[in-house]
């Protein structure tokens, strides 16, 4: 099937956060391909992917980056197609660099930003099924048992301590 | 023209920084509405709100709000349509405040959150455009005809001083 | 004992900050319920949660969440009971996106807002006995005594290295 | 009329933020009285003050400080009565020194801190009041109407442009 | 012999930190005295201690505290001893609020604030040593020693990898 | 009369800020002297400054600084006179970038740091003042009379609105 | 003269900060270009622009941007020139998020970031100054002398009040 | 081989940090020396080595510095080669403190400051390669190979999870 979302990150120490979008893509059933593309080691590929991207089927884009993370904004500069962006946390700053770096863009060229880490990445995922959604009702149903299913958690939840 | 997009924000006050979402959607051709839908002072509004949205043929709703910035993430919890959230700026904290308020939402519910202010709102109608334009070859093309007109802009540029 | 307070949080993950709350109001004798209410994933139970709060007797809400923190504020948007919001630390940015977005809310829906994390469910819970001591004389002794002996923990401690 | 609120403030230069407060607590026909106590110039003064508060019927303390801001803290430190801190903005840090220095309480010594500046003023009164209205049901009724009129202000917002 | 210096804390907690401080004097030969003296649970001892200090010789006040931190400044406040403030670390929020309690005091009551942790509390001792080495020339001697070895260990630090 | 203290900063631009501590010595009638002393435009000239300065009969040494602020730690690494730290505001960073350049010394090299701006200027004199005073009671004696007349100020104040 | 140095800016609205780089490379006599190239707007004229760069003798590249500042660690990763980055101030943070989002580059692709707003940009010039003076004796002169200015400026400070 | 470049930190604790800089010069068979100059414990060897480096052939200067960082701003008052500066992390404010030492230098004298951490250290030596590459094509030949091959690692990566 080819893929509807592309994950991309900058290095493989973003797996570890940005596998969480891979996992919530999977349990919904959207096709994805995941890559590296580095904004600073690669930016030629960077571009080439981006161009490419629409060409391939992707309607949606999820990149993580971390640090002075330049890789959503590029990717977003280079294609019309949504981007959302990830902010990977980071050893010293915690993420708050990677946030302002891929939430302040000029306006012109839009990322979507999510929250920091995990968290961030899951709801990526999530944005890019609603949007899917927008025009496919089987996944807008799965969507809406997925909420049913957390709001039942929550209200399930038996006395504790 | 039944509209397409819901921009809402949380008080009069806001709407220096959120027509300018408007003027986009405008330019672009993109029917919608606007609304004031605060989220501390009319609860039972926004939720009914976003309730009937979906049902009203609302396909994304752009919410900006300042501070304890509230209305993007609540109306994301009571819909599947996309929300994208606009940071207001503050007068103390200049925006830091709503912007974590809006950005940082837990697992499950994402907000695609963009930058402070003005140039947030106005990437805010763009992001609905690309999204709305992945079914939509017209606005597509005003997209790109838009991008090409910003990069002639800057090419164009003749010496100043 | 009906509750004259209720203690939640926007996730079972809260609890090893908000058990400190409970464990104050135990140690004080003031009856208390505490729940599970997710401002995101059951926005629904929370506003009917708030909306009978105060025909159930309750009297005060402690509302503990962490980073996009909207729990304390949408349940103050909702009821006229006295809501004191408690800031959960977060992962990445600890706790100052919990203390933003509980602390700035706008003029007319006040969330009385306690330190980030233990310490500050802690002073929940007296902040609520000290209001509930403004008419129980009994349990306004009891928040002297309790004083006294932090003060007398203080003045004899002996020498030590 | 005896007081039931004090608004205190740690300078002049506070009334500016703090008259937001007094202007609340008239609207809603609550007694209050207005001191100047500041922690770093008259700090017999505070105590004296503190100690004699619940003698003269007064019940609830709202204290605004900028800074270094320790008049919240020094009051509820020396009372029982609930104390509610207004973070006053500052020239150089915007009043985030004055909201941590007010929030961030050990256990033991609650403030109920509420946003900084004058959307928190007007919020210190309001948290006041509710805590009154539970044991007087004429000022539960102002309140409730407050509420309401603020929803229809936003329900009744005309197209406007 | 009698102190001349009078090392105070918030908290035991807080004497991880504060100890430095401490050797530091006794490395200098600097007569002190240690003392919990809790702004929040203490208050009257607090100001008893400020007002005494200067009867009992004590020249200059080591004042150590962490969060909404109000011993420094509250000390200073009631003496026209020398106060230097350490801001102790917190465990959210690293000691910046500390830090920002401590120093941002208003115009009248100066506290010498030093660097957050055990760097500062060790700075705290020295700063004492060079305002009493101001009159005490065998103690100036001692800093210039000191001073002189902190300056070979890094000029006879030999080749290493 | 020979200066007992000296006042420097690093550039002219700095005396709108250091102006207020002057006042506040000449106030007191502490002898002083006002230098332009740039770390970064004349590091000899601070060297040869700090070296000279015991030798004048300067006790203590206020230095205020902007930004990237050396000039208060860098003559506290010359000289075992107390350096009292003024963080001047600086553009964009409000001086938070002038604090932590000069509060955060590491351990060996005090800098006494007192609030950014005016106030914190106001406040290098008094604790200077407060030093000499140690040893100087007609000083001493100003100082105690200046509280009492901040402290009649406060209380003094009349109604107002 | 071919131009040694390329100042490039994201947009027109940088130039009131970047025009003061400029401003000191033609007191040096220091051949220069300066370009709008937006890393945004014309990505793909970024890449050319930097892949020609050094085939036009340029040596060096100071590169200005606000916000999600993309532009500086762009050109670093598409030439081996050195990179010299300024942040650009902004209307909410004021430059914090251009500081971060230029200075925390990842391994591999430096960026030589200055300080936020005009003195960086001048920096920046001066730093170009610097690397190309150690090929260049007489450039090195004037760089000399305008530092030997600059310190008779400071030691020729008259009295002033 | 004479060195080319400097290698300096303010502290041996410093070396787990600087080492990677000097890992890369290694690497790409760049001269360099390292030593301990504290700008704080050895004021006027720092002053003498800044004087002394051109002479010795000494072109650039890598200096690492945390805390109120003055190292790098030091140096960089005392010569006219390029300093390169790198923000080492510390205990409380994760190098947020050094960043803003080192990077806020007045106009006048540059600092060329890199990223918090090990990505700093390591990008210090690749831009003090970039900048001696200028002037020598076999290093440059060195550095176009490093990033090919960076750019390769991220190409070649074959499909993970």
């Amino acid at each position: 099937m080819k893929p509807l979302v592309a994950v991309i990150m900058g290095s493989q120490s973003d797996w570890a956060v940005m596998r969480e979008a891979c996992r919530v893509l999977e349990e919904l059933g959207i096709s994805y391909e995941k890559k590296i593309v580095s904004a600073h080691r690669t930016p030629d590929w960077l571009f080439s992917f981006a161009e490419n991207a629409p060409k391939q089927g992707i309607k949606l884009i999820i990149a993580g980056a971390g640090g002075a993370a330049h890789l959503p904004g590029m990717v977003a500069a280079k294609t019309l197609l949504p981007v959302i962006g990830v902010p990977v946390p980071t050893t010293h700053l915690q993420g708050m660099d990677s946030l302002l770096s891929i939430v302040q863009m000029p306006a012109g060229v839009p990322v979507a930003t999510v929250a920091i880490g995990a968290a961030g990445a899951k709801n990526a995922a999530l944005l890019a099924a609603q949007i899917i959604a927008l025009h496919d009702e089987e996944l807008a149903g799965k969507l809406a048992d997925r909420r049913d299913k957390a709001a039942r958690q929550v209200l399930e939840t038996e006395e504790w301590s």
